[in-house]
């Protein structure tokens, strides 16, 4: 029997769970109206929300396994791009009667990886029968009171950068949509379009260390986020071109793609899904960052201006850059 | 044109909305990656999340009005249920483009109403292109410290009470199925199903007297949520079935839609969407609901024991009562 309940049972056994009675910050976990919240003296909440729908977000060419980590991973980066740690999420789950069996067995075997990894528990949520899969899922963390690091405070002169590499989600992406995944050469290039690795630890040790002005996760594009980032600040920005830390595509991959030269950059520039940190320091406290010795590389691309609009520099010369990531509307109907 | 920016400065105008900086507990509103939300002394913060979805929770004979309505409507009954007062919510909505015209329209309109009928502030979410329309609401808010109401806190002997009158939104859903909703004298029969009203005044009022021992909403039907409630609690429970305050239906609309005489009763026991409160309260304190002067009146109907299961007493006697209200996963695929 497929009741509601028994479902909710085979997820509470499956995931990382607070349980009924919570634990920590956590009064009250899964299975009540709602769940209860007590923050740590001194700190703050922080809360965020996003959707992962099929036939959108994901196809039916992608593993279950894939889509419950990545519908974690997703929320959770919003979470680092607050400098928050992780505390609790709320799962909301439509789908088709007939994906309830290995298909959700997979989804919450990939969902429970994640939150493992994250260190993040399931605290509630809802459940309902679709004819498509949809999900939604709420993220809960916290920050010391007055960290948290928001979109809107980066300032003319501050320098901007970027944690790890740009461009490899959509390279990941590409090879997906031509339908090349399953050649065994192109595991390693899928990983970061399949399983992002949100940067928490990157996130928090700059709110801790009151580094940042200024600070998003890179969800839709370098140059639309850093139009966004600018935008909330009030400012522009000036990126170099050549110093964006794009994805290397293997020459073999570029011909078989049948991708231009310029490739790595455009994915770099415009492509979604990347999940990496992108936020702006004050000149005078850049030196810190000589002292992060974390799990990724974060490299200096460009620096804020007064005057409005994103400029590139390349070696052609100085032009706008024109945001053209991830526009949920912008795109043609699917 | 319609970017996802040019939507959401349209959703920030039209919802009332904690604005980008905030207020009150809320120290970060719409607009960055996640909210922050700072409780207030002495208070718990309590989550909740639901769907509502296309051709599941509503058709497209409903109105967008009340479907932005009753979207948070749904969500703050989960507040009212653990007593807690509203704080803000996170709009999750999915759509196809040509639902951004008149019909995002009515939504927002009725969005807006709930939001300033139960004092809750729009403080973030995500927006995503879908070719059907799916919502996810997720609702914050607080209650003092060791008040909120949890479902499983019933004991043997306690009272059980509900609020208002049952089965009147089913009888709101089976006009609209059998498509008498355009109607004049249909009008007040369509309020429940359409504007349910959330109980917050009671829900606080019985936290603050700490009156009630278990409590949770009526959304999916007295029978499934009574013995949810009852499950949680680990105890059993008798109701009487003439002191369930059922819907009285008009005599000319039992015979325009075909019903039977114990229609509603029937409506009232396994209806779902009433959003009305399900409570127990120690029989040493059932005076005290006595001194509840609000908004809508308190019944009791029937006791919790120790034996699991529920029953029912009629005037044929007592019998097992089956949980028939609205079950996702048990109802035939849609």
């Amino acid at each position: 029997m497929n009741s509601e309940g028994a479902l909710l049972k085979r997820i509470r056994q499956a995931v990382l769970s607070a349980g009924e009675k919570g634990a920590g910050p956590v009064r009250l976990g899964v299975g009540d109206d709602a769940a209860i919240l007590v923050p740590r003296r001194g700190r703050e909440l922080v809360i965020s929300s996003d959707f992962l729908l099929e036939g959108v977000h994901f196809t039916s060419s992608h593993s279950s396994d894939a889509i419950g980590y990545k519908a974690l991973a997703r929320g959770v980066s919003d979470l680092a791009a607050m400098g928050a740690a992780p505390l609790g999420f709320l799962l909301n789950l439509a789908m088709p009667s007939r994906r309830t069996g290995a298909w959700l067995e997979g989804f919450l075997k990939g969902l429970d990886r994640a939150a493992r990894s994250f260190r993040i528990r399931l605290i509630g949520g809802d459940l309902a029968q679709n004819g498509q899969v949809a999900i939604c899922i709420v993220v809960i963390g916290d920050t010391m009171t007055g960290r948290s690091i928001p979109r809107s405070g980066a300032k003319p002169g501050d320098l901007i950068f970027v944690s790890g590499t740009l461009g490899a989600a959509r390279l990941g992406l590409e090879i997906m949509l031509q339908r090349q995944n399953r050649r065994r050469d192109a595991t390693p290039l899928l990983t970061q379009h399949l399983y992002p690795q949100p940067r928490l630890e990157l996130g928090s040790w700059l709110a801790s260390h009151r580094a940042a002005s200024a600070m998003m996760d890179i969800s839709d594009g370098l140059s639309i986020d850093l139009a966004r980032l600018c935008e909330a600040s009030r400012v522009g920005a000036v990126a170099y071109e050549d110093r964006i830390p794009a994805v290397s595509i293997p020459e073999s991959w570029r011909a078989r793609l049948g991708l231009s030269r310029r490739a790595n950059l455009e994915f770099a520039l415009h492509g979604g899904d990347d999940y990496e940190l992108l936020f702006t320091v004050p000149k005078r406290y850049a030196g810190i960052l000589n002292r992060w010795r974390g799990d990724v590389p974060v490299t200096c691309i460009g620096e804020i201006r007064k005057s409005r609009g994103i400029s590139l520099v390349t070696s052609a010369g100085e032009r706008a850059l024109q945001p053209q990531g991830w526009d949920h509307f912008k795109s043609p109907e699917r």
